[in-house]
């Protein structure tokens, strides 16, 4: 829906939505018994709200197009996932759970080793997250500021860290200085704009000094990439006038939650922790993002069993906030991560509405397959905030 | 897709496509069976595709929207074809194999009949094939420059001819000299921008000298409609990384597929002809459109029976393709053409996909009414090719 017609027709309420987001959930047929992960699985409550629900195969970017989690979830969000491109330095530092200011610039790191003159190992023989973590120390007591612009060093894991340059005047639109084959040297950062001058100039000081400070380390050298802002999303509240939280035990998608502007809650690792912090919280907002992730991480290794029962878990997880009675239940993906093809893939995700002002669509069970014949058909990702908004009686009528 | 989507997550690789285009598949039910022509026909290979892969409706223009075959044929290919369309002078000399320059501005012809100033018959008593052939090799005689301009004149058939108007200065962008009516008198060819007031003043030279040349002729005056330049489109090679092959035996569908560049390959008129040719050159190329006349032909002429049977000669043929075993086949056709209508239609397309990657429908057979209930729904002509290269494994992921 465009942002000038959600806002003639967007009001408010104490109703109470809940979007699970089971990463990665569907997926493609086992060979030998030509069931998909969600069709093996043993799912009594996502089956019975399939027939009293709706639903439809969701399609988060475009047909054919295998997104990344950040466009994936900037879709389910209800924003523009290819206006509003996460840069790879935002998505990595969000990832760390760092709290990223309007005027951070942030860049991805790797530590690579430098011998005459050339890069020789991209990964500096893969440190250790220890090792990174003494560095990481080491810069952030020699290198605190650059010309007046604060320098944040983070370790990310193994040889990856994150920089953040904290000043006004950094901007967006830097070259890499990544040569991104061995053997080479690596390149100066330039500025792609005219406005992003100063960062490349602060960019190459602080690869300059990072050089200087780790002369005597194996790891002494700084590949930086993905130079970014925060995007300037409107925020759940200011968008849809919702009081919103998210509960995700990966700092990626607090990250990506943050980003526009959610209550991040502190939860741990287990579905079951997910729901006690979905418990605790549940009269304190009026929208919950709850993620899971790991039917996204057994489809990324390939383990379809592994994959089903997590998602056997998901539905016991479904019942239990169907106790708490929200308004609105929706289940979904924020993409396709078949155990077969071992990665995200360009399928469109399942989809579920439950809410009693659903048409109930008689399904016969919650799978790719039968929510194609549901009341949404198939329809773009974008679309769901404003379903989960008409459901929950937030949309006013448009037009007399 | 958007280009610039397209363009950042495109990726090379060897595996083959076959793009199947049974022109006009579509149609509507006999009153008598209730089935349309392609639930009619006997469909072993496509029924059976129909299972193990994924199906759908496409649209190629808009609801409700007829296309010709040069829009429907564009949207097939992944061209906006309502921003990229294609000038009827343009489709007339890509219909007669007319290899088109850029800077060539092309008309259709008339011959039509003068008498005191009055256009008193359109297309000169309809004259023969052999008459035109006669009278545009006078004209080529007597007619080959106009300051600077070089004309070409091609007989199409009967009364119709193409004349290629070859000068960097021709615009287009002119009004047409065909009254439309007989009994009045025809118009002057007028510019309708400032840049085309010289392509204006060579046409209507142009005209004066035919009329010049053919005055003791019953065929004495030249109609001109449809001025054109050609598309400026990227080719399959630019826009997809594709070495693409076009298997057709009709002139224009061989110009549409020239326009997008892709290599026109020698065939002969029947199926088997067109099946050689792809077998033959299989090796060559890694995407391949193969064009499926007859379908449509007995389509327009009402004939529902011969088109049931072309239908089960496509299906014996999709055997054949299999078992050359390319990554991707794809069988849809560019618009519907029901018998029941003798014309072509608004009803969009049925459109499947058979690949490892895809998902299989369990769909009950290959129709129009079996596709709806298809993984990709009803969708956008346009999304094609987007699918037939995620299918492919093509598209990176877009994001992290």
């Amino acid at each position: 829906m465009e942002d000038k017609l959600l806002q003639t027709i967007i009001s408010k309420n104490d109703t109470k939505i809940v979007l699970v987001v089971a990463d990665g959930l569907g997926g493609l047929p086992d060979p030998e018994t030509s069931l998909t992960e969600l069709e093996t699985a043993c799912t009594p409550n996502l089956d019975r709200l399939a027939q009293t629900g709706s639903s439809g195969l969701s399609v988060p970017i475009g047909y054919g197009v295998t997104p990344g989690s950040g466009p994936s979830h900037l879709a389910l969000f209800g924003y523009d996932p290819i206006q509003n491109l996460i840069g790879r330095g935002i998505l990595e530092a969000s990832g760390i759970d760092f709290d990223l200011a309007p005027e951070d610039l942030a860049a991805r790191g790797n530590f690579a080793t430098l011998k005459d003159g050339l890069i020789v190992d991209r990964r500096a023989g893969r440190i250790s997250t220890e090792e990174n973590q003494r560095l990481c120390a080491i810069l952030s007591k020699e290198i605190k500021e650059i010309d007046g612009v604060k320098i944040i060093i983070q370790t990310v894991k193994e040889h990856r860290f994150v920089v953040i340059f904290r000043g006004k005047e950094m901007a967006e639109g830097l070259s890499e200085n990544d040569p991104e084959k061995e053997g080479l040297a690596p390149l100066q950062i330039e500025s792609l704009r005219s406005e992003s001058r100063f960062a490349a100039e602060i960019s190459n000081k602080f690869v300059a000094l990072v050089t200087e400070v780790l002369k005597t380390e194996k790891a002494n050298y700084p590949l930086l990439r993905g130079f970014a802002k925060k995007p300037n999303l409107p925020s759940f509240d200011q968008k849809y006038f919702l009081r919103a939280a998210a509960i995700a035990s990966y700092p990626m998608y607090r990250g990506l939650a943050r980003l526009v502007g959610m209550d991040v809650l502190l939860t741990g690792e287990k579905i079951a922790d997910e729901l006690k912090t979905l418990k605790d919280n549940f009269s304190n907002f009026n929208f919950f993002y709850l993620h899971i992730k790991k039917t996204d991480s057994y489809g990324e290794d390939g383990n379809f069993a592994a994959k089903v029962k997590v998602i056997e878990e998901v539905d016991l997880a479904v019942g239990e906030i169907e106790k708490m009675r929200p308004d609105v239940i929706a289940v979904t993906a924020d993409h396709s991560t078949p155990a077969l093809l071992s990665g995200h893939s360009w399928h469109p995700n399942p989809f579920l509405l439950a809410s009693k002002h659903a048409m109930p669509d008689n399904l016969s069970g919650f799978s790719e397959r039968e929510c194609r014949k549901g009341s949404f058909g198939v329809f773009p990702a974008t679309e769901i905030m404003p379903l989960l908004l008409a459901h929950s009686l937030r949309l006013k009528k448009f037009g007399a």
